[in-house]
């Protein structure tokens, strides 16, 4: 099923701005990913499923088997930066129009090793880890032998305010006793799971709260560490990965394991404010996409002719597809945006481009897939089409690194920040508008 | 747990106008079953579904002590109308009163013998079956012993449309022969699971198309009728009921199964519109209360300080908790009103009623209960609340009976019948304005 | 052009719970008030209009009749409560299916002394005032021979706080001494225009900051009260009657004029806040369904058909013709519960009910109106059809009497008080969970 | 008030992939227009204003003034095409950076002779006249000393379906013999008023109904055509320029006056369609971001602080605004796209994003400067601000060059075009689904 670029659809779809920046070796990539995508992916979607079904916490076979066919075939670890040596060198730009394509599958972007949270991860430990750690848990996530999970949530405090994280880490020699609960973070259970990247309270009476926090690496198996349930969203458990809840009992783990040094937590936690931030968000576009193309589906279905026409000829379904299209264009143009400014200007300057994509992008793919939803009719909700699992993940997005709000308050009170300079030049207009009156002979008003 | 009718906040939220019309055995009962939810059911839910789990299909046996305590506390079929033997005698506005109630958990109804489908069905075996119908159907469905479905849904064809309605039932003498395909309709595999009440088409060819279907029982354990797959919502399996996808292979049922006669099954149809419309409208108001308690809750979640305030002190949620008071309070007018029009009025006139409250409330719950669930952050999809699976309950009541959509039109279409009329009265207008203008001297433009 | 009560659509969209609380004389009114709207008011707005254009801040002599014959026909001050000796004893529910149909025509409450501001300003008149002040002011407005202003809007403080408000008042002697500015209240230029009910600061360092304002009355030709401009809203100016701004430059009014006594202004302005405060909602829910009747005259208009088709028989009309039914007719039930809560449990117990019509009515008679609007094309924004008038005067009711956001915190701040209640029922509900898991041998889970 | 480009907000707004192909004088350019804006023009707006109501339908003499240095300045006819002796060269997107700018005053456009209608007629003539015909009438409007008018809305025909248009144009001789009426198209009244481009219908009974229209020339003062009445558009006049409604009776030009021959409107009319239809867009965002300012601005004015507070210290506001300026930005790229769109594809491969600009930004920017109209409370509709005629113009273009369902009409069944490519895709994924389940042992399941 390879297709030609000319008739591939996601490429078509790309602003001619950002065509314009593809390098060549990059449409390849495009190319393959697409072609990946269309046909080692979403055909096999039902043996994913039937296999995950079977051994509920274990990867499944399929899995294994195009893990090791996208490495061979060059399609692994796409999203890794310039700087490292395996990177393929995409830049920000490029590596998002891979990032669509892949969203088109729920597990595609695992098969190429980039997926959530590992991309993450992978930049985490190799900006802040020792030559030691790297060889130890950076290299294992890189070939895809492990899985990883950054654990920061917690039931007992208000975490998007990560300042107020309560885990307890007690350094007692060489050893840190952790003691406390976690939200999120995979599945212990997972057959793959390595390691917790855990965020903790080392050192609660710092006079600098910022200083307060540490960073380590728990193996999953460390005893004392439990997963006291596994957390189901909107009812899907999200096996093999899935999210656990975490008991922490007396967790010992050697001091080695705290990356970058006790106390450095926020720092990291800046580090990793990077692209992985939207990778999320660019692979939404390719999942509503394919909602989209679901509803293009149900509109021609000669099957579904509710008095005596089809879906697509009744004009308010007309104008709602135009609509959907028409917002998600809108959508694909912000996250490429921010995308093209992290490329161009750096992560830093990015952040507010980043914003715009994690709050405005989640919430137009959950409207338009559940409008496709809607267009199913009954059998919209049900597992005959892969909507409400794409539903479910837009929804999971909207609340995963912090809800809408906290993003939006961080936007608004930058915002106000520049008030006062417009206010400033407001009183420049009013001190030029009275020379103008006078010279019209106008009456100077004001109000 | 009892509660004084003055500290119940269900009893209070009720308009004056509707406690102005509810009898003190109606207030009694209202009561009654306040603190049936708030004792029997709330606190049983982890039961119920730590039993469910552990055997799938099967009716929990909470729910067998429940239903068996409610039917000797009176508090059993209340939702049956004044002609039944068995009635409380409870009017159409009492009732809402008391669903709303049972909205509060997604199974109390079933406690009461009220849910659906059975209410719908039960309503319907009343008034069209024979007396030995009724012995052999009817009557273990008002015991509460055997459970049953009303199955329409089709996958090859527009069903909001019945007269799209495939499935094929040929009369050979005394035998129906029914063959084709069915969706929803509860789970086959339900340890209760009795009859299907079946409408299919008898008569393809009939010149008069609401002449060629019938409408009959299918015992579920008939040979031929098997249950594909089980139907989930949202990924929500809805165990034990569930719903079904249905294979009809050469089932064969008696003819004395055929409900009032052949061809006769869109007379029945239309007796099935009635009060039974909105029950889940109404349950769907107690049901976002519960929801919005939940939000309060966490608004004054001490252990909830994101920047150092309750989430409760942040007047963007002081705002929200507003809006969606007003909108629910505003929907509850609404279906208590549909209801008060069937009491008053009949179920006939009161069809622009329940269409109204079709289409406006379970539009407006699904965005309150998401909205909810997003005020608790990242636990907000998890199964530490009951808000998921409220919000896919919502949200399956959108496409429930046919969806938003199709009831919108059959609105709009009535009102365009009244545009003539209002034309004629604008005509008039303009006469009259004429004259007027001539009386005041005014030049009489017309645009 | 006399319609019987069985033709008549404002009649009979009357819920039928509210039609069984109508008192035949009450009936007889409406029926009255809906002849006198489509006979004398609807037709001759082009006559208000040409009038009010030639002589701008003149009562136009169209006006002064319908006053006299509406005055002579028992249609002046049917607003009144019981407790006037004027009034026509209607309740607040039938005087609101009034104020609907009065509302269908901009100007026509005015023809029968049931407009703003008059209708708050004679209550609080009657109330407050000493029997030399009722026969100086209050006879003349109930007579419809003079018109009054409420003036509280400043433009230099935030007026929705009126503890704020800032226009100074030095008792010298007999006499007040005013200073100041305000924004709103009726035309100075209008030539009917009496007095202006005031609220100012008269003791800014009384501990009591509710004890620092005081209410009189200033004539509106008294020297140093000077109307700086017209205040348009949206371009339009409102005349005759219109909206000023004000300077008070050494204004002083005899001591006489003080209502209540000095230092009593939160008093009187509490007990201004009762039904007054949503008769603008009563009259939005009319003025809308005439927006909506024009509509459907242009879904049918034989002229418009795009494609070959009627407006009408697009079903994206169809359905936005359907839901703006629907929400049009949920506002009806929310304002016409306020009356009703009003009626049978005093005006404080209505408060909610109020703020609920205040906040939600507005904003859906806003949309629905833009989108009658939008279906004239490029026609609707002119002045070939009432609408813009009607979209801009809604609009103006967001802010009139404080914005909505004002009064969802309010509403949101008295839905916090609830909460801990919920939180220790919901306390209730785990104490009875354990129970119950004990009983039926279920682990007892926590979150 | 000359702003250094480092601190000129309208140019860091601009995204860096638009900044990386503006070309240095372009950028002085952009420079030039914004100065010239925040000097010349936002500050002579209360002039402009005092000098139009004086003399209501004629050209202020600050326009002439500003024409005239503008002029000088070399900022005049900035939108010209390259192919234009007298164009600067501006590529659409350099050229959209400027417009943006232009947009923050109301009439700042046509000091730069670069408003509607007059750029899009410019090109119109340009395109299809005569050299003869130019020198007449294309000469006057590039020099600013004439306006025209596009007339094409008539009253009594669906005008969005332009195949329907039915003035009268009769050919007798050398003569065309013009009756019917038309709406809107600049004020006969305004002083400057030279042509209106007029299609109308000359040759009904062509069987090809593309062919029937003819475009051609009236000069405003030929005897027989009148304006009946200024149209207003929510109560605005819009003078100087206004819009009218038109009879024509008898109204005689020569057949001179026909641009490209009889029968050809339609060629004429498709040429239209090129960059001047989003310059209304263009400006739209300019204007949007000053009433963002605007809000701002209230957001920290020390006088309005309700309960104590700032308006932009009440977390509300603070999400408001971050909302705003989320959609505001998203919107600016999708414009920005529409134009570089056009430069690098052609007008013909803009048609999308064209529509896109034309759909969604007029609704963004309608409900952006309605929120910031709420932030100002009482004033927000007064002429204290800008806003109310922003809001007014924001909405205008809603419905100008069609209302936004006729657009979205078109997208939606382009849209559907595109389906049966899905569905025969969709058809290959179970193919080669049905390998993979026979490969991996899984059963191949339908739905």
């Amino acid at each position: 099923m390879t297709v030609s670029m000319e008739d591939n659809p996601a490429f078509n779809r790309i602003p001619s701005w950002v065509k314009a920046k593809l390098r060549p070796q990059a449409i390849d990539i495009i190319q393959k990913v697409y072609d990946w995508i269309e046909t080692e992916c979403i055909p096999a979607e039902a043996v994913y499923k039937a296999q995950v079904a079977k051994d509920h916490w274990k990867t499944p076979a399929v899995m294994h088997e195009l893990r090791k066919k996208a490495k061979s075939a060059g399609l692994f670890n796409l999203f890794l930066p310039d700087h490292f040596e395996e990177s393929p060198g995409l830049t920000n730009l490029e590596y998002s129009c891979c990032a669509e394509i892949m969203g088109r599958c729920y597990w595609a972007a695992q098969t190429m090793n980039c997926h959530a949270p590992e991309t993450g991860n992978i930049e985490l430990l190799a900006k802040y880890c020792t030559p030691e750690q790297k060889e130890k848990w950076l290299k294992p996530l890189m070939e895809g032998s492990m899985a990883s999970a950054y654990s920061m949530t917690e039931p007992d405090v208000a975490s998007s305010d990560a300042t107020q994280i309560g885990i307890s880490m007690k350094i007692e020699g060489d050893t840190v006793v952790i003691n406390g609960r976690k939200l999120y973070g995979n599945a212990q259970w997972n057959d793959e799971m390595g390691i917790y990247i855990l965020m903790g309270c080392s050192d609660p009476t710092n006079p600098n709260r910022w200083r307060r926090h540490t960073t380590l690496i728990v193996p999953s198996k460390t005893p004392g560490l439990k997963m006291k349930r596994n957390l189901t969203i909107m009812g899907y458990d999200h096996a093999p990965e899935g999210h656990g809840e975490y008991v922490y009992e007396n967790v010992r783990v050697p001091v080695e394991n705290i990356i970058l040094g006790p106390g450095r937590a926020f720092e990291i936690a800046q580090g990793r404010l990077g692209p992985g931030r939207i990778h999320h968000c660019m692979r939404l576009i390719g999942q509503t996409e394919r909602a989209y193309e679901l509803a293009l589906i149900r509109a021609i279905d000669p099957r579904k002719k509710p008095r005596g026409k089809l879906i697509g000829e009744f004009d308010s379904n007309i104008e709602r597809l135009a609509q959907m299209r028409l917002e998600l264009d809108a959508m694909r143009l912000v996250v490429l945006n921010a995308a093209d400014v992290m490329d161009t200007q750096g992560n830093k300057a990015g952040k507010y481009a980043i914003a715009q994509s994690k709050i405005l992008i989640p919430n137009m793919a959950v409207r338009i897939i559940d409008e496709c939803m809607q267009m199913y009719g009954g059998q919209g909700l049900t597992q005959h089409t892969v909507l409400p699992e794409m539903w479910t993940y837009a929804r999971f997005v909207r609340v995963a690194d912090g809800p809408d709000a906290a993003h939006r308050h961080q936007v608004g009170r930058d915002q106000l920040k520049t008030a006062p300079a417009f206010k400033a030049r407001f009183d420049g207009y009013e001190t030029r508008r009275k020379e103008l009156c006078e010279k019209w002979g106008i009456e100077f008003e004001t109000f």
